[in-house]
């Protein structure tokens, strides 16, 4: 495999196409913040603000900014998103609303904690790359926010009759894994270490299942029990796949090869399990007993689990030399590429049908925006080139 | 075409296919109430108890049996069911849960109005089936939280920042037009004639949308304008159609002939609308600008939308002689029993992807149950004896 040109392939991919679609399209000039909602030639098509996507976006040009060169148009573009969640993206306590009109008004309230948690991304990033302390300050306290919701993080907006089934999520420890290190900065020692070594525990003993042959599920009770309900038995090959390259961050910072070797084995493990064997592709939603999911669009092809999946295998190669690694990124990389670029127009698809056949024609929307394609795309060109290193 | 051949293919399918299936599989001898996730075969899969479901088929039971015949195995099916719910379906202040488990333990709170309007219609059939007063007074009690909660049917589980948007949904007018006819024993008739001229109101007026051509929107803002969001937009063609044969048998009630002319064409206008060119089949949801819709399962073919697109069909043929339903009647006929008719076992496939092609292979699930496919046959049935009447 020649690592230098697919590096090459992705860091140009990065600057040259994604990068500027969204400088050029996304950004509102006239009430700050950016527009998401973009058709395949970056149209316009709807101007709602969802703060996950306002947050990822602000994180996306700000870690640009901090890891890959000084150009002033990223801080821009992250200062004017940071500006605008400053004012409008909270209730003045923060707690992060869903989403917003053009102009600020709140939309949807604060019943979602990925909101939070991606408001401390971008203003942990922004504070790094501006050095203002008030972005770290709101980074700190929405985090802490953050942790104290952990137990109920719908709050008042929880529609589950509490006693009868209490069930806990992977997403939020997931989450936090990935967010224990873009944060460091801004925690003390003791504090941090508690909070990665939850969160690997969570992930890698509670969600994790060796009696299922090593695969993630997405819930399970209180007392980390597996729960034969719709939920219980729901098992999402792209959110476990994410994770893992999460793990293996946590497993090189804190050196430690066997946490390394777990989350890469799960990653095969999970890819294994979720591969489309009839039209290729991973699967968005499966059953752990091949019950009838709940998620009608459970068949669907999207763009982040495949990007994501591209991310685990080449840090799980990277770390481990695993060559199974190697073999499944060039499968899995002919499949996105080929089905998720756009030949024609910037930015990537997001959504296709079983058969890999466009179903929306979007660029970004109510969930795709600024984030997983020029994330993917910067984690994999990253580390090709180290493993070019290594190689040559 | 031979109506008379074709009222006894829908009769038979239901007393002979249909019935069976949900008698036989569904009841839980155990703890009462009805198992509704089912596979191809009639195998339980999940024992969740979802309230919109049983509830259904509660109504289900008592309706045949206050309408076709006197069977004891229906009558003691509807009152097991009812009972069941009257012990654990609410709160104790007919407050009704969303979902249950086995046993009949809460499970999801009662943040879903369509729990209390599939209530009332339970109770009131099953008091009509069994003279019990008890059950009279529980629909009607019901009734009235249901009108108590028109303006905010979510009560605090809404997400919704009051007062920057303000949206109103198609779907509980369009339920109180069916309703308001299905608990006409239990209402004074002033209260009920102002019921149904609110209804029609919404659904022909507000919703009803003559600058869009005759489209049918399924939200709004409070004072009745169009909004361009991702709701706003909206547009549920089977949703749509199923409200007409709603709005037909008032107008007959009603003696509106104009009502029943403007609902017939409502029905032509949506289904060709919503009619996939390409694959044949009526479209789940759609964007009245053409933009991408937010749900991702916008191009399946659903078992409800297909089955009420008959009933409006024949109710409009019956009562106005428009020939184009009868066409139209034939292409949907042709279509859905093609697809969703399961040749090998009993019941009815729910969800088919855009080509056709069975989705899930489920029977019953969390939203499918003993209700629109025997509701269906038994009212295609019954207008199809009454257009056979006439033509001979």
């Amino acid at each position: 495999m020649d690592f230098e040109k697919l590096a090459s392939l992705y860091k140009n991919e990065l600057l040259d196409s994604v990068l500027p679609f969204w400088l050029e399209h996304s950004q509102d000039h006239e009430y700050g913040g950016y527009f998401t909602c973009l058709d395949r030639e970056g149209k316009v098509f709807d101007t709602d603000k969802f703060i996950w996507l306002q947050c990822r976006e602000v994180w996306m040009f700000s870690m640009l900014y901090n890891k890959v060169e000084k150009r002033k148009e990223w801080l821009d573009c992250a200062v004017q998103g940071g500006e605008f969640l400053k004012k409008y993206g909270h209730d003045g306590n923060y707690n992060w609303y869903f989403s917003l009109d053009r102009s600020g008004r709140p939309l949807v309230e604060p019943y979602n904690i990925f909101s939070y948690t991606f408001a401390t991304m971008a203003f942990g990033q922004l504070s790094l790359a501006t050095g203002n302390q008030e972005y770290a300050d709101i980074a700190k306290k929405t985090f802490d926010i953050i942790l104290s919701k952990v137990d109920n993080p719908k709050g008042k907006w929880n529609k589950l009759h509490p006693g009868t089934r209490n069930l806990k999520n992977f997403a939020l420890p997931m989450i936090l894994c990935n967010l224990a290190l873009e944060i460091e900065h801004l925690l003390d020692e003791t504090y941090l270490r508690e909070t990665m070594d939850t969160c690997i525990h969570e992930v890698m003993e509670v969600f994790y299942r060796p009696e299922l042959g090593g695969i993630i599920v997405e819930n399970v009770d209180i007392d980390g029990n597996l729960v034969d309900c719709f939920e219980g038995r729901q098992v999402t090959p792209g959110h476990a796949i994410e994770a893992m390259w999460f793990i293996m961050d946590l497993g090189k910072r804190l050196n430690r090869p066997e946490l390394i070797e777990k989350a890469k084995e799960t990653t095969l493990t999970m890819l294994n399990y979720g591969w489309d064997k009839q039209y290729g592709g991973i699967y968005y939603f499966m059953d752990r007993n091949s019950c009838p999911p709940q998620q009608l669009e459970w068949d669907q092809k999207l763009w982040w689990v495949h990007i994501e999946t591209l991310i685990s295998l080449l840090k799980g190669y990277q770390l481990t030399g695993d060559k199974r690694c190697l073999e499944w990124f060039e499968k899995v990389h002919d499949y996105t590429w080929e089905h998720f670029k756009d030949k024609e127009y910037l930015e990537w698809y997001g959504y296709l049908n079983r058969r890999g056949e466009v179903l929306l024609p979007l660029k970004g929307g109510k969930w795709k925006g600024c984030f997983h394609v020029p994330r993917g795309l910067y984690q994999c060109w990253k580390t090709l080139e180290e493993i070019k290193n290594i190689v040559s």
